[in-house]
């Protein structure tokens, strides 16, 4: 599994990846699923990805090529016009990944070779703006009433996001709040794991306002994880106290 | 879906299961899936159901059944020498509807009439058990080191029971975190829905010690709900911030 969360904020955008994959309990990876481009001045696009890692490595893997070759650079992420288009070409490219892996297979399930994408970035003259994409190829748009994405092991870290995100928070407080949720869901669930990476990415500054990769011994989220025990504790001290014998 | 949670504590069982079916979005409805037998002074069963409302029924329906007929009081829970047979018992019903449903209907998928099981309770000279029974009949037992089973739609409402859960708290406070976790649970999936049943079973009393049903106006209910937003913001502040400059 995976676990991947992208944001709309009003200052831009927060994204967080973990890196574990694996094939059974015994066959556990570290693979990065945040891959970034930029163009400087002028755009920058990060896509997080779930699913088959077969799948959504030659998605980036063809991704990358079209940035490289000079024939084909009309199709590629760094020319495309709009955010809406960057969409467009990644889910054709999952679609079509998925269609090929399925029809060399022969009865293969389906389900086997799926994946799921976030797309996010910005480009020059336009908004900020953060799509998922299903492995069908069409996609979806983080608006005001949804205005962010998970992907992967989604169900555990989101309850936090739900009650603590807020569109108008500083950035500091959208990582506080990511690294909550994915310590949630590391701690419930086998198949997430750190190291995770982040990104911020400040509304016109195209290029990351900061990036890193957040190993398991990183001060910081050890921090939030044992204090995450401790605040909970006396927040659920502070709820009003049930009574067996009232009512 | 559902979701249900028996905890064992030091000083008994606390259990906490919605009441909402559905066999997709347009077709919701209330249907208890608390159920428990009392032999006064000697024993006290409550069994609490996920999955196919149909299997789950009959199973429940079978147990009503032996309880009534006379003949059938050797093979019945009230008279089951210990909770282990009560499990035995649950299981070999459960297995056998399942079985029954997937023959008559042919080329069916087995999982569709799929269902799980937590059977809580205690016989006099005897510990209070908790077991999980699952769809193929066999059953793991709660022990101190999984205090707690829950089933249905688990993942939102686990984070809080792992980090909250203390085989020493009060019943109160099992209730309060109970409360905590299907609030969560509720705000994140529309398959789960008030009202909730709780049941509260002290050690050596053989009758329930508390037992109601939370409808979604409960006063105490709103107040964990709206207290645990403020609550988890209070928290979440009193983590300590993460700098973006510095390292």
């Amino acid at each position: 599994m995976t676990y991947c969360v992208g944001m709309l904020l009003d200052q831009g955008l927060v994204l967080m990846s973990d890196t574990r994959t694996n094939s059974g309990v015994d066959n556990i990876s570290v693979f990065r699923k945040m891959h970034s481009w930029t163009v400087p001045d002028e755009r920058i696009i990060t896509v997080m990805t779930a699913g088959n890692l077969a799948t959504t490595q030659n998605v980036i893997g063809l991704l990358e090529e079209r940035n490289k070759a000079p024939e084909e650079r009309l199709n590629s992420l760094l020319t495309a016009p709009t955010m809406f288009e960057v969409a467009s070409m990644v889910g054709k490219l999952l679609r079509e990944t998925i269609a090929r892996s399925n029809a060399t297979n022969g009865q293969q399930a389906a389900s086997t070779f799926t994946a799921s994408i976030i797309v996010a970035g910005q480009i020059k003259g336009m908004q900020p703006r953060l799509f998922l994409v299903y492995p069908e190829g069409n996609f979806i748009e983080a608006s005001a009433d949804t205005p962010f994405f998970q992907i992967g092991e989604t169900k555990y870290g989101r309850p936090i996001i739900l009650r603590g995100y807020d569109p108008a928070m500083s950035f500091e407080d959208a990582v506080k709040l990511l690294m909550v949720s994915f310590d949630s869901t590391i701690k419930a669930n086998l198949s997430v794991g750190p190291p995770l990476d982040l990104m911020v990415i400040e509304k016109d500054r195209f290029e990351p306002l900061h990036q890193r990769r957040v190993d398991a011994q990183d001060p910081y989220f050890l921090a939030v994880s044992a204090g995450w025990s401790e605040a909970l504790k006396n927040a659920f001290h502070a709820l009003p106290d049930y009574s067996l014998y009232s009512k």
